[in-house]
């Protein structure tokens, strides 16, 4: 008899998550035949997401919220053990959206996982290749529209999106500027992913900071992980007929109230200006072009891979899943189990 | 000798603006000859609006904030009593942007005025053919892009540019709901100016009869002239792919603190959809198409200029500027002297 270890979605979080939200619980693996369709995959690779924490709400707004009891929805890879499916021989290495235990069983009427192509590994299916990277391609470039020698701020920028969003305005001829907390998310951004300035909003005045950067042209495109003061700091900065990306808004995540709303929104109007949201989702007919640029941009090493690789157990979920709250991880956060 | 009259503006509002941020003053007409280009018009009719207010702070942002000491800045109509400038021979009818006073005069390097067709009366020229009207339809259609079918939300729904802003919805095909304070203004919203509903924020819950009238779908485009928390309720209730239009926000013009930022504009990602800024002066080229437009829907019954003509004298301004913060007036408020 084979056990399913897996974390439990025990109740939902007001404010800050925590392992209260969380119960551990092994499971026998039902071993009857799988139905029409259905996969089973045995995790091996688990992505730590911001987004996460508003799935985790009863009114989760644009995904079904976790339901209470059942394992935590996460972006992971895999591989097929036993399957009912011809599009997913056993051996199929796969990526998307699993649980947070051993073996997830798919079923046929919610496939949300699609096979990996054999020269992809594990890991850079979960960065480069996963839904962040995506979302920072598709976003910035679909919804940002940056032009050549446009001025480029992304918020959260050490983060699984911010980071790749970064260098892709670098890639496309950008002045791409990161804001992050804390020095060594700072020097890692200049130093190893090439951003033209960061700015440590930890320990600098942003707005100062923005005006320094930008001066008086101002920040064409803002790529918004965070909302908050540093989401009204780059609206009191922006160029005329700027583009507001709104991505994530980790800033307000945990907040048990009211959200903080942009008072700067104003400045739409004085900058002929546009706020835009979007959901990678949407765009999924291009996942396959905004692939191929980006592994030809790893190949080429122009675009770099930002992460921690956590080597772990299954029972570490809910200690790495805070890490992305508390600021502490550097890039894509990965559980590997 | 000829006498000016003139309200200088005294004093920048901290909050509200009153009777003490002016001074009443009677000043000689200076009776040099014009420099060349200048020409001096004979004020007849003002049109006091929202954005005045705006134009009184130290850091008005998109229109030079008006000089203490200088008479206060409006839109008006009134015909050119000296000339130095061959396109405005003495006789011409004209509109557009003077001051509180009997006389004007325009110097040559910032003509903020021009002529006024032959057929257009001086009161139609500050209500169809002024700058309001300009906004709601350039603001409407080119920045909302409503299209047929479509649900149109348009707050300040009685005044000079909401009033008008919900006609046009309705005459390019839209379901057109305006929301506007007190019964007597959404009472002529429907009867007299064929709004589908209107929604009396002052004694209705707006959210909830947003729910009701817009159902499941949501709102396809929002056209905004208040913010504050009309704007939240609205963000609340967007259509997928919802466009927001930013043309005013009378809610926060008299606070003097922090403005109140929208806590719902993570709706915009939710749903997809965006939120523009515009200022009318920058479609400049598109304004006679824009009057022709309007004109011909004035003609034929389906636009129907929506003001309150006061009678009265330039002493009046400071109070009859009042009524429009009060929300005391219905549709464009506009002085005859």
């Amino acid at each position: 008899m084979t056990i399913n270890r897996q974390w439990i979605f025990a109740s939902r979080p007001q404010g800050m998550v925590g392992p209260a939200n969380f119960e551990y619980r092994e499971t026998p693996l039902n071993d009857a035949p799988l139905q029409t369709g259905d996969v089973l995959v045995r995790n091996k690779t688990f992505s730590l997401i911001p987004a996460q924490r508003t799935w985790m709400n009863a009114d989760s707004a644009y995904f079904p919220p976790i339901p209470i009891g059942a394992a935590v929805s996460a972006p992971a890879t895999g591989e097929v053990v036993q399957s009912a499916n011809p599009r997913f021989p056993v051996g199929t290495r796969v990526s998307g959206l699993t649980r947070w235990e051993d073996y997830s069983l798919i079923k046929a009427d919610r496939l949300t996982i699609s096979p990996l192509p054999a020269d992809i590994d594990l890991l850079d299916a979960l960065s480069v290749f996963g839904g962040n990277a995506l979302t920072a391609y598709l976003g910035l470039l679909k919804i940002g529209e940056p032009k050549p020698g446009d001025t480029v701020v992304v918020s959260g920028a050490a983060g699984s999106t911010g980071s790749m969003a970064v260098q892709i305005a670098r890639i496309v001829g950008c002045k791409a500027i990161g804001i992050a907390g804390g020095p060594a998310k700072c020097r890692h951004a200049v130093e190893d992913l090439g951003f033209a300035a960061a700015i440590d909003y930890k320990a600098e005045p942003v707005a100062e900071r923005l005006a320094e950067l930008t001066g008086e042209h101002g920040v064409d495109v803002y790529f918004d992980n965070v909302g908050g003061q540093i989401l009204d700091d780059v609206l009191a900065h922006l160029a005329f007929g700027a583009r507001v990306v709104i991505c994530g808004a980790i800033s307000q995540y945990e907040s048990s109230g009211t959200w903080r709303g942009p008072a700067n929104y104003w400045q739409l109007l004085v900058k002929r200006a546009r706020m835009e949201g979007f959901l990678v989702l949407d765009f999924a007919k291009k996942f396959p072009a905004a692939r191929a640029e980006m592994l030809k941009w790893l190949a080429d090493g122009s675009l770099v891979p930002s992460g921690e690789v956590v080597d772990g157990s299954l029972e570490d979920f809910p200690a790495v899943l805070r890490r992305i709250f508390d600021g502490a991880n550097i890039g894509k956060l990965i559980l590997r189990i």
